[in-house]
């Protein structure tokens, strides 16, 4: 594996990066964000990953997410990847939420989709490691992960997979039953195809009905936001997590909509909640 | 006057609007930011004037300036303009650093700039009085202003000339002495003529030079920003401040470029100094 730097910048005492890489999982070239805070040498750090949403690639929340303070103030590391394959070649559709800018954060196994729609494997397991040989990092079996909307349905769905490797798991209004909304089905059918079962992989809630658990989850969502009755529905979560034990923080946030001045707004609040868990001493 | 509300989002507990209305001083319809933080029914709040650089809107601070957290506690008004200027039938340049997008804060003087480009008579008076009728705004006796690069120079020059009004000035990396670096000649050449003389009331240094003063200033420069030593020199500021008696408090930032990454990071620190200026009781 080799990282191209495109670009570092200082910010907030540390260093704010975007790299490119050689996917092998999309066979794409990829570009991805990290930003380091400041550090002592040979200190590691935590890794704190954030899922972005449709039509996003690693530059909206790298622009506007207003991570960079929080994440230096509690020593963590920030990695944002982007939302799909790209690219001359790459399957695509005129839709905003299809093809590129709308991975969904699944392997597709339908056509045209198939050649280089594999964004859970790239996500699940080719970033992390590119990741942990790169970067300053401390643990990769102390991680925390969010995300916004379809990227918030990439959190829940990668930490509800792999418990163990997570810590903390939050989300800026998620997607959480991609299987039962518009938005999911057309992705989920379009990627996956017309048998549900294969879904459920990919569905939160459909995930804890099926025994997948975590201890704790945060979840903010604006009560303004356009596609909450339509596409988000957090009351399917809280359902589940109720029926599941699971413990989740759902905040309404009054007035609050889909972008990113609601997710810059609560972002302290999701690093801070990483934080606290990640730096955590494991019990005695 | 009449305003246009072109958009308004919930962030930090206040509200982020975007807002257009046809200038007198320009001739154009002119489109600029405020963020009014939470406040109390009836409660009238402080205003910060942020003026932008060369090739910027409104739009880049408002996304990528993190000015909505500190302004949220230390409740200030924020107001972005814009920096000339637009559309059809606007004079323009192919150059970035001259016409639509680096109006340098003047009237222009000169063919084929004078129908449209007086954005000091913009900045200087109509949007104050536009601001004052249109928002909660305290006392425009009361006021602080900051900017970046080209606006760090409209902010400065713009306070020198009108000490009364302003309680707190500072600037990220600006053009402290534009008759003396190439960005500054080529643009006040261009708007203003040959005549050096017309040019020393847009020039932060000259107008010290020739008597303005105010009590203090803050300066936050980035040491590896890649116009320091063309087109910044802030070291001309320090000289002009330390004869003058003005007590400048200019911060080399370590690694720090010309970027918003630079201005985001010690955005906080120049909204902490407008605040505590603004909020300050007068002298008994």
């Amino acid at each position: 594996m080799t990282m191209e730097t495109v670009s570092t910048n200082t910010a907030f005492g540390g260093t704010q990066g975007v790299y490119r890489h050689d996917s092998h999982a999309t066979g794409t070239p990829m570009t991805f964000s990290v930003y380091v805070p400041p550090h002592d040498p040979g200190e590691r750090l935590p890794v704190l990953w954030y899922l972005s949403g449709l039509t996003c690639t690693h530059a909206n929340v790298t622009d506007k997410g207003e991570y960079r303070a929080p994440c230096a103030e509690h020593k963590v590391i920030f990695v944002a990847p982007d939302t799909s394959p790209r690219g001359q070649g790459v399957a695509d559709d005129e839709a905003y939420d299809m093809g590129q800018g709308a991975g969904f954060y699944v392997d597709a196994t339908q056509e045209p989709w198939t050649p280089h729609f594999r964004m859970r494997s790239y996500i699940e397991d080719e970033l992390p490691a590119l990741i942990a040989a790169e970067f300053p990092v401390a643990d990769l079996a102390r991680q925390a992960i969010t995300g916004h909307s379809m990227g918030g349905h990439g959190a829940l769905t990668l930490a509800l997979r792999n418990p163990d490797r997570f810590r903390a798991v939050s989300a800026f209004a998620p997607i959480v039953a991609p299987s039962q909304v518009p938005w999911g089905q057309k992705a989920l059918g379009g990627y996956l195809g017309s048998d549900r079962g294969s879904w459920r992989q990919h569905d939160a809630v459909a995930l804890i009905e099926d025994g997948a658990r975590l201890p704790e989850i945060l979840v903010d969502q604006g009560d303004a936001d356009q596609f909450l009755d339509e596409q988000l529905q957090p009351e399917r979560l809280r359902a589940a997590c109720a029926a599941a034990g699971i413990d989740l923080t759902l905040r309404m946030q009054p007035g609050y909509d889909h972008s990113y001045y609601f997710i810059s707004t609560f972002m302290a609040d999701h690093v801070a909640w990483a934080a606290a868990r990640l730096h955590a001493k494991d019990p005695a």
